[in-house]
C-alpha cells in the first residue's frame, strides 16, 4: 500500500496523474491519494472578492490566513472542484474512487492553534487569535480500509476537524504523512512542481537522488519556500515508521510510475 | 429507514435540520440526507462572473443551463460549500456524518441526455447539445448501507456520474425519490420552503394535507415552479415502492420532526 500526495500548484498535471494511477491500480497497486488546490484558492478568493493572505510562523513556516470566510472559500475548492475533478477522473479511467475530506467520518481529525505567533513583513512578532488552522493529530483509519477492502480508492483532502467540531485548515504533506504511517503503508510519495528537493533551489540540476533516513532533518537547510514543510512532513513519516518518502515531480507524464522506479528524491 | 431531502432554496434553516437530525439520530432514527444548494450556486456564479440561466423544457419542467463552466461551480457550491457545511453541523451535533456526491463510487449514475428539446421565452423550441444534465437510474446501495452499518450517516449530493464517466446535473428531488426506493426506505421527506404542496400557489392556507397515493397524479396542476419536479420525484417514489411521501417546511424549527408527526402534504 502506498500513500500519494499531490499539490495543487501550478504546473502539476492532475489529468496525467489520474491516468498513471488507472495503469497501476489495474495492475494491483494499492493507493490512497491525498490532495491540495492551493493555486485554484487563490484565484478563486481573489475573483469572490477576498484575497488570499499568507502568514509567517515564528518557526519560519508560511501559511494560508484562513478566517471563516476563507475557510468556505477554501471547501469549494478543496472538496468540490479539485476532488470531484480527481474523482471524475479516475472515475473514466475505471478507478472506483470516492472522495472524502478530513472532516467526513472524522477521517482527520486535531487540534485548532488557538493562537498562531507570526512575524509580519517588518519583522515585528504578532498573534493570530480567529485564525481556522490547526494540525491533524488522529486518522480514521477504520473508514480509509472500510472503503479500501471493497474497492473503493479514498481521494482525500484538508480540511480537517477539530476537537470543538470546527473545519480547520491543515497542512496536506504533513496530513498525508500521518495517513501513509497510520496505514502502515510501504511509501509515502510526494508529487510537486519540482522534481524533487534540490540543492541550490531552483537549480533543477541540482537535485538531491538519495537522503538516508538518518539524515533527512540536516537537509531542511536545503528546503525553500513550500518544499520545509513537506520536509517536515517526510522526517514525521519516517520517524512515525514509513519505509520510504519519495519527492518527485508532477508536472510530467506518468509521475507516479517515474516516482516508484526511482526518480525524484528517494529519502529511506 | 427514511430519506431526507432538502432543498438549497432560500428560506430554508439547514442549521435547524442539522439539530432536529441530531435529536432524531440520538433516538435510534436511521436516516440519509440529501440536499441541493440552488440559491447559492446562483450567487457563487454570478460572483465569478458567469451568471446562472434557466431553461424550460418542452413538457415544461425548468432545469438550470449546464455547460461545463457552470458544472464546475455548481460542484463547488454542492460538494464543498454546502455537502461540507452540512457535515461540519452534523459532527457538531455527534452524528458521524459523510458527505458524498453521486459521482463517488459512482453513489449515483445514470444517462446524460445527448439532446435537451426547450422552449425559448417567445415559444420558439430549441435543441441543446452541449449541456450537462441527465436522469439517474441507478443508485450504489451497497455503498449506502456500507456506511450506514459501520455508524455514518450519509449526506448525498448532485451530481450524478453517466455512463460515459461525465459528471452530470441531475434533479436532486428525482434523486431522493431513487434513493428512497432502492433502500426500501419507510418515507422519503422532500423539505423546501413552503410548507408543502398548495391548493392555491402561494397562499400558505390552501395546504394540501392528504393525498392519497392513487391519485398522486391528479394533483400535478396545483404544482408551480420547482413543486412540479418534486411532485413528479414523489410519483415516482410512489411507484416503486416508497409508502409515503412528505412534503414539508424546511424554513422552521425541528422541520424533521413537524413532517414526521404528519406536518406538511402526506401522500400515501
Amino acid at each position: 500500500m502506498i500513500v500519494v500526495k499531490v499539490g495543487g500548484s501550478v504546473g502539476i498535471d492532475l489529468a496525467a496523474l489520474c491516468q498513471d494511477i488507472g495503469e497501476l491500480v489495474r495492475n494491483g497497486q494499492q493507493l490512497v491519494l491525498v490532495h491540495g488546490g492551493s493555486a485554484r484558492t487563490n484565484e478563486v478568493a481573489a475573483q469572490l472578492g477576498h484575497p488570499p493572505q499568507f502568514v509567517t510562523s515564528v518557526s519560519g513556516f508560511t501559511s494560508r490566513r484562513t478566517d471563516r470566510e476563507t475557510l468556505r472559500i477554501f471547501e469549494m475548492v478543496y472538496c468540490g472542484e479539485v476532488n470531484k475533478g480527481i474523482v471524475e477522473m479516475l472515475q473514466a479511467q475505471g478507478v472506483n474512487a470516492v472522495g472524502l475530506s478530513g472532516i467526513d467520518g472524522r477521517l482527520l481529525s486535531g487540534r485548532r492553534k488557538e493562537a498562531i505567533k507570526i512575524v509580519d513583513e517588518r519583522g515585528r512578532r504578532m498573534v493570530l487569535r480567529d485564525d481556522y488552522t490547526g494540525t491533524v493529530e488522529q486518522v480514521n483509519t477504520s473508514l480509509i480500509e472500510l472503503l479500501l477492502e471493497n474497492g473503493y480508492l479514498p481521494v482525500i483532502t484538508p480540511p480537517a476537524i477539530s476537537d470543538q467540531n470546527e473545519a480547520i485548515n491543515v497542512d496536506g504533506d504533513r496530513a498525508a504523512a500521518l495517513i501513509a504511517s497510520s496505514l502502515k503503508a510501504e511509501k509515502l510519495i510526494i508529487l510537486s512542481n519540482v522534481p524533487g528537493l534540490l540543492r541550490n533551489f531552483p537549480d533543477e540540476s541540482s537535485l538531491i537522488r538519495q537522503i538516508d533516513a538518518a539524515q533527512v532533518g540536516q537537509f531542511m537547510e536545503h528546503a525553500q519556500g513550500r518544499m520545509r514543510i513537506k520536509v517536515l512532513g517526510a522526517i514525521e513519516a519516517i520517524e512515525q515508521g514509513v519505509r520510504q518518502v519519495v519527492f518527485a515531480d508532477g508536472r510530467i507524464a506518468k509521475p507516479l510510475s517515474a516516482a516508484l522506479a526511482g526518480g525524484g528524491t528517494v529519502i529511506g
